[in-house]
């Protein structure tokens, strides 16, 4: 089902929920009237002033107001709860390519099971959206946390795995040099380091690759629990994993991840990831409402239609919105030329008539600068014959027919 | 073409665009980082501290932003520039009954043409939106500001102009006598008052009425620039005009409306107007580019929405998201749904698999609160014949088929 948001949350809907840097990355709203009244200025810091002086912030992503919504509507939805959801976002970020104050996302989320046929639906879906877009230039990367988490047992390194996984995060820019160099800087032994950087690898998605893990983490619980997720996922996914790597590296910062792990890169174009997601035991605990499993992911539309733009795969005619422009040459022209439009536009077509009897160089520029690919220029001739010139504005092409002839002719040149 | 602008924009181009009350209206974005640094806050108020803290506003309506843009954008853009735009805007109003914080406008404006072809094609516009929303419940007002001006010189009160535009605007709300009592406050004479409420009455649009107010009218320049107007709009419209009504009183408080003024309002619903516009002079001149004729419209989509509720024209059928859902009795039932599934989903079709095997009850009971049609239930048995039970949960009729075989039932049950 589809579902939309207000642009606005309570503030404190949002504050806590990115971190801090996500907290000051809210983009907050003053509250309106006089909103300074009953406050003590004195060496208030703007920190402390914004809860009072703010009670609402524009929405940061989609997650955190699906599970308000969740929260609030439990004993109206039915469980599982699938919906998707398309609406920009909003982030102080400096902007930059890729990344922008005023973004969109997309959405999809099931809430309430945590069956692995979801896991297998979300890689389906990759799949037919990355198809349908035509942009075949992407790999898709699948993790699984509790992978993570055994390797770290592996490397007798567990105490430090939230500060293992934001380094490994690094990966992609710093490269497994840099992330080594910081594994060390945190203590880390020689040995406990190779054991990660062993492992930590991006391998085929295969029952064999998941044979070979298991060899080389035999005895750790949550491996097999990992490992037996995965080996569900391929069963269930069919043909549609044939873009999926499983990248032990991938972490995705966002410590709610329980479960798979999902993250979708473009290859050929430099961009970051162009949509992430993943399984979370407890979305909606926050706002009072514990146990739900679910899991979600999300598409930067903005990022995709930048790395779409790059790789030229938008039609050349994507901004050809006139068909036809009707060139008056004297204002009565304009009341011949009217119920023809109408005509025409009825059945489908987008015609344009000039507004002014002008020169018929300017209403030709006209045409020329919106990419109008025919104009019927008609005069006191036409009018009194009923035979109006279509011009065709790319080839020079002329032909002259009637009122209906006009249509038998676009249509053959769509 | 489609445009769309970002949802903030520099607090100054919004503000002293639409009134003090606009003004107060507006939501303030408030800066990010350490926004007081620098800021004396020794006696200062609310009012005065807002710019200093707050460099952007929310849009609070998509004419300002248009005007803005096409002022950026002057020298890339082809003139008449006609672009529609659909968005929210936000409004720190009382949300009640019509009027909501967070609403959808959906704009069309021409800008660079004072020709009238655009009036009649804004006309023909409404037309065919509300036939084919089947919105038959409306009248769209039309009247000229300069008729509304003429009529004022003739009541001999032409000083009191924007008064009288001001109080005949709440005719809606308070009735003509009303309006009579407010006009006698302001100073009118019992004669003045007395050529007012003669003139300023709803007139069928047609040549007739034009003929009768240009007698009534005789000699006052304003009457005959507006009558030769709205006479070349009825000439241009065609059969366009059926349900257009020449609405003297018609004012829209908006005071940049200097030729044609619509409105368009639900017969029987009580919701206010669901869409207003009007011609403009000098829309972009606050920006700096002066002379630039437009004349524009605005969809109220919420109201629109509400009022569409309100008489039942959104076909009951509109939650059906799902077609068919799996039933799976077992946990192998999953993985042998799940290519049918994929298959049933790439011609169309809406088809989700429960993700456990639950009682089947609980599934059941999922697809009724879901209204759900077809259900399939799978089991051990299912699997073995690849004979499957399609149950139609509302007649209860159950038909044996293959997997190719439920397509075809999908198809001929839609």
């Amino acid at each position: 089902m589809p579902l939309e948001t207000p642009a606005m949350e309570n503030l404190n809907t949002l504050t806590g929920k990115y971190g801090d840097e996500g907290d000051q990355l809210l983009f907050k709203i003053l509250n309106n009237g006089d909103f300074l009244k009953d406050i003590d200025l004195q060496n208030i810091s703007s920190k402390a002033l914004v809860p009072q002086i703010a009670d609402r912030g524009l929405r940061y992503d989609l997650t955190v107001p699906l599970a308000r919504f969740v929260v609030m509507n439990r004993n109206d939805i039915a469980f599982p709860f699938k919906r998707y959801q398309m609406q920009p976002v909003w982030r102080a970020d400096r902007p930059q390519k890729g990344r922008y104050r005023e973004f969109w996302q997309c959405d999809a989320d099931v809430l309430g099971t945590d069956s692995l046929l979801c896991e297998a639906d979300f890689i389906r879906i990759y799949k037919d959206v990355f198809e349908k877009l035509q942009l075949n230039d992407y790999e898709l990367r699948i993790n699984h946390r509790r992978l993570l988490e055994a390797i770290c047992i592996k490397a007798q390194a567990s105490e430090h795995f939230k500060t293992i996984t934001i380094i490994i995060d690094k990966a992609d820019k710093i490269g497994m040099d840099g992330v080594a160099k910081e594994l060390a800087g945190i203590g880390l032994s020689d040995n406990s380091i190779a054991t990660l950087s062993g492992l930590l690898k991006k391998y085929e998605l295969s029952t064999q690759t998941l044979d070979n893990l298991q060899s080389a983490l035999q005895g750790i619980p949550e491996a097999d629990k990992a490992l037996a997720d995965l080996r569900q996922v391929i069963q269930l996914s069919g043909d549609a994993i044939d873009k999926v790597y499983l990248d032990v590296s991938l972490a995705r910062g966002l410590d709610y991840y329980t479960g798979c792990i999902f993250e979708a890169v473009p290859l050929s174009v430099k961009m970051g990831s162009i949509s992430g997601g993943g399984r979370y035991d407890d979305l909606t605990g926050v706002f009072g409402m514990k146990d739900i499993s679910g899991i979600g992911i999300s598409f930067g539309i903005d990022r995709i239609y930048d790395v779409m733009d790059e790789l030229k795969l938008f039609p050349p005619s994507g901004m050809l919105f006139t068909d036809l422009l009707f060139c008056p040459m004297d204002e009565s022209a304009i009341g011949f030329c009217m119920p023809i439009a109408t005509t025409l536009r009825q059945a489908g077509f987008k015609v344009e008539i000039y507004p002014n009897a002008s020169k018929l160089k300017k209403q030709l520029d006209y045409a020329n600068n919106k990419g109008i690919a025919w104009v019927a220029i008609v005069g006191e001739n036409e009018m009194n014959s009923g035979q109006i010139a279509l011009k065709n504005m790319g080839s020079g092409e002329q032909i002259a027919t009637d009122a209906t002839g006009i249509q038998g002719i676009l249509s053959h040149s769509n």
